[in-house]
């Protein structure tokens, strides 16, 4: 049985720290360790399949990919054949044809990752799908805070921002629940509706919400800022840019509330000057790059949990 | 002596039944002898020049030069220098110059692989120019053929659709005749013109023209429904969509009436409900995704027979 | 620490000489010999950051790292995260974070490529950055004339066209001044503004300016014609194509007054029957598909400069 990645909660939790502790083997390998990762899966082929721009997540992978010595096959949204009108479905199951060991898959809307991955043949990883899910953004976040013995019971984190538009804040929240931590959901009304509301939330996971960032700053061990996504906003302004930014903007003065040994962190791409100020990019509590560095690492051990080794056939 | 396939008739009979041959050797490998390959080209380059946007040729050509450790480098009609205004002479002579193994080549105008290749210092597969030649189109549909021993004298294979923009149609015909069959092409009138007629034709091939599918249906081993590719039309509507349906789709009725053991074949990417209806997507008598996956075997043997082994060098 | 290549003026006159005959070496070797290459850099990742689209830049650099086995990322205009609004400074930390071993970097601005490196953990080549460098192609050209043992004190290079817009001219001019050089720019009077007024110019190499291509041809022991870069003039025509034509075009009279043993260069694409008449494109003493071949062995000499051997690890 093939097996996917969808959303989080496709693994279990000791499956998930199994994952972390593989994740942090591959960073701390030394580089001639590595060089033997490079013929692992020197045969396996990864499909990148991306019907949404997304060159950071889509390198993220093709690097973790390649460090097993596996080939990659980049179709993105310009030139597919979704151009010429071909369903998702028969998408799936040619490209499925076509010998793959793995697919990333990305898209627009909710629910096409669990689609596409019923009918392809090998093991999909959601890439990123909709406002829904975007899983492995949430596993090398929480590996970020595993990393610092964080994620555990009584974690005070927010996830600030346009939470409405964020598959980041659905996936973490779904896999922060696991570890018993229930986050702040925080931003400006008209960001936040359809957000969970609470217990027995049809969105499968717990939240709290808050409208003001400002009173709960003291509290928090860790801050998600989110990418405001203004085109997702389908062209209008949801919420004028600089009554956001005296709300909402992670600035000078929000930055000295926080605790000293809070970490700040951000999806990317930032937008400076609207979620964050250029300050708390250079904030020393920030653990943004490290989350870069950790999306490959992550992305190993998923590849490797998912793909087994040549030598094993 | 560089070698290129540019059209069908770049083959033998014999070294295309010696082609399928070697493609079914790499279907029927196990997973242990397929790592084997894997090094075979492994310092070999190759270049997949694409002047027409087609994910799924493009992919599965990378999937057979990946099979054998080959590297591969896209040059899609978005960003290549065709924007800048050089000629194809000129681009085919540069990139000719970098020291490629290999070049698949797919452009929009009839004759341009040729074009290509004379210019080109190193072996070129036509990846589909035109409305004249897709020659491992051809190849791994006959393949498919081949496979079930229908691939002789006698078959009645019918291609039905829009002809007039197909050159799936015409490198099948070619193939086709020279294992002794003609085809039957079907089609609406406006989608036949152009379409050779019978013996004697300019476009070097026999086919006998039909402008009704139905009476033909019974009679048929093999049904190639065309891709209506209404791109090519010109802006135009050629045929009204349901007048086309009402006359050629493959549906319910006309599946009744196809032999029990008749295989349907569809290049892709399908146009369901025009074209094909659900139904015959579904059908058993389907070979569509075996096409697939035959295509990537199919151009795996091509490429070891245009392109020397490194251990023979 | 890490090496950068921004501009040719990173690399001292004899590192410059030690890549040239590396790239000879490679130029020359058997191809048993370049079999052993692949493995090299087999863990190696380079990114291709390409702000512009360039097919030919583009995959002349991945042709060089496939050759010793690394793999290549291509991140290009479309799709990538500047769209969304990243700064470049974010974007190349990002990307930086993510355990790559190389970036080529292209851009449209003059100076993009420092601010790319400045912020990129690992080594930078500039494949090009507005009207300012393009030092691969000044290497690549040098070494064209090295072969031929012109590149010294006395070669009388002429570099002609829209200097005006033109890297190449720029960078060619700072690496021949290295080699005592001083290069004669030509063009119309609104394509050699803002070139470099002779000594004490401000973009730091001396060239002497001409306005007139006809007295210089038969002094000239090599002739550079640059791209007429229409699309980088901002929709205005700063000169009248056929003025332009008459003025400075490498037809057949000019072809004749050129010396028998001069060297007709042009880092392409070329316009044909612009810079160019289709009879210099056929000259005998044109070398412009042996800078594209030469290009590839430079870049392999540079990035084997630059990235340090696995087996040295």
């Amino acid at each position: 049985m093939k097996r996917d990645l969808i959303t989080v909660n496709d693994l279990t939790v000791p499956e998930t720290l199994a994952l972390f502790e593989a994740a942090q083997e591959y960073e701390l390998m030394l580089p001639a360790e590595r060089l033997r990762l490079r013929d692992l899966q020197a045969a396996r082929q990864c499909l990148l399949m991306f019907y949404e721009p997304s060159t950071r997540t889509r390198i993220s992978f093709q690097v973790a990919a390649h460090a097993f010595g596996m080939s990659t096959c980049v179709a993105d949204a310009v030139g597919t054949s979704v151009v010429k009108g071909e369903s998702l479905t028969d998408t799936a199951q040619t490209f499925g044809a076509m010998g793959f060991d793995l697919a990333v898959f990305r898209h627009p809307e909710d629910g096409a990752a669990a689609q596409f991955a019923r009918e392809f043949a090998c093991p999909v990883v959601n890439g990123g799908d909709g406002c829904d899910s975007h899983p492995t953004q949430a596993l090398l976040d929480c590996y970020t805070l595993w990393k610092r013995k964080l994620l555990k019971e009584g974690l005070q984190i927010g996830i600030c921002g346009d939470v409405l538009h964020s598959r980041v804040a659905r996936s973490n929240a779904r896999l922060l629940n696991r570890f018993s931590i229930t986050p702040h959901f925080i931003g400006p009304p008209a960001l936040l509706v359809n957000a969970p509301a609470g217990e027995g939330s049809k969105m499968g996971f717990l939240a709290s919400l808050h409208t003001e960032l400002d009173p709960l700053l003291p509290e928090l061990d860790v801050l998600i800022m989110l990418r405001t996504q203004f085109e997702r906003h389908g062209g209008q302004e949801l919420v004028a840019r600089d009554e956001f930014a005296a709300g909402y903007q992670l600035n000078h003065r929000r930055l000295q509330r926080l605790k000293p040994k809070a970490v700040i962190m951000h999806p990317g791409p930032v937008n400076r000057g609207i979620e964050l100020a250029d300050e708390a990019m250079a904030d020393q509590r920030s653990a943004i790059l490290e989350q870069v560095a950790n999306g490959v690492f992550v992305r190993m051990a998923l590849i490797a949990l998912l793909v087994t080794p040549e030598e094993a056939l």
